[in-house]
């Protein structure tokens, strides 16, 4: 039987889901806690491959186990053998062709700032800290030159992987919550480094760096690439949608 | 001059305010961030003595400097020298007879608690973990016992240096938010674990363990002591006032 996992992580610790060469991986330590759990290996698949540093409130993977067992039990048996800063927050039967990566129509994920004079203690895992107050509708405004169809080439890296850097974004919004300022993008893929480099060119504006047009300029066939990268603590994968 | 801190701190990874014989306090950080500012000892008196894994969001200090120096400039040069788990919200200066313990006439401490089937990875460090639901009006309605003037010795233990465990309980409320719920307890001074006995036993009275009458018999003379201590990491002091 096919399992989906909905999984949550602070990913301070891990290189990202996929294992590095010197540091562990997330999908490493799940699979460990399955191996743990069923005694024998069982490779599992991600639905999002999150860089290093990157956190997940709704992160997905699948696996297959060759028997019969019932998902909610496995969910609270798997959470005693992974780490505190690995949880599962649902197992549930799929069917057996449903994959967790391609099925996926859309994902959304969250980069999220403290704003204010000083940082913040409780949040210096997961926000990335600017002190320069931010205009958030402003950013908002600008941020509405991405949403449709575009390639945005300018907002990743070359990779041998990936055949196109068109994406489709549904939707950007970007919120302030007392010195908390938080940008949710909404889109049916994303590529590498895509959301960090929107927020580093959002902060940008929203400081008044930059012109609000450098969004636009940047999904212009002509241009190189987007300069400004926000660190990776700052991102967190929200949810994978079916 | 006498400066007058007011100091953030996540208390993971110290012994509490004051130092232990073999672990490092805050208090202590602090004064080292001040000798290697100022070149020489500065000793600091700390508004709340907060236990071993609690934390602040509004402790306060005091500690004279013998020459003018502008309190902001101090404030973000000490946030350079400081961990980034320890920050310094605000400095300003204030009487020279002025006492950030002595001085004060309430305090606020937070209790938090994640109340969901998982423990939650971003809360983990700030928040107690409560699979049962916990019915937060019967919480805070028994809770109410506790407002007013009382002896407090059930819920703390004999120390030789408190001369009286009678303290004024000035409110207590019970908040949820999602699975997030809130213990706020207000009064003019608190013993050693009252608000960790305090919150110990409101949980027990919220999943429906003990009988919420145990808060008013807890407070009863005869009464030995209440058995429930909610552990360190749920516990934050929020303020302190003058």
């Amino acid at each position: 039987m096919r399992i989906l996992l909905t999984l949550q992580y602070l990913g301070t610790r891990y290189a990202g889901w996929q294992m590095q060469s010197n540091a562990v991986g997330v999908q490493q330590v799940v699979e460990e806690a399955l191996a743990r759990m069923f005694g024998s290996a069982i490779r599992i698949e991600g639905g999002g491959r999150t860089d290093s540093g990157v956190h997940a409130e709704g992160q997905r993977a699948h696996f297959d186990v060759p028997f019969e067992i019932p998902p909610r039990g496995m969910a609270l048996g798997l959470n005693d053998l992974l780490p505190p800063d690995v949880r599962v927050l649902e197992a549930r039967q799929v069917a057996d062709d449903f994959h967790c990566r391609f099925d996926a129509v859309g994902k959304v994920y969250e980069y999220r700032i403290r704003n204010g004079e000083v940082a913040d203690v409780f949040s210096s895992e997961t926000h990335a800290f600017v002190a320069p107050r931010l205009d958030e509708k402003l950013m908002e405004d600008a941020a509405q030159a991405l949403v449709g169809e575009h390639d945005f080439r300018a907002f990743t890296v070359a990779s041998p992987e990936v055949s196109s850097t068109t994406r489709t974004i549904h939707s950007v919004r970007v919120r302030r919550d007392g010195e908390k300022v938080c940008i949710e993008v909404t889109a049916n893929g994303f590529l590498r480094y895509m959301v960090r480099r929107i927020a580093g060119s959002l902060i940008e504006i929203g400081r008044g760096k930059i012109d609000r047009g450098a969004i636009a300029e940047a999904l212009e066939p002509k241009f190189s690439e987007a300069r400004w990268t926000a660190p990776a603590k700052g991102l967190t994968l929200m949810e994978i949608r079916y």
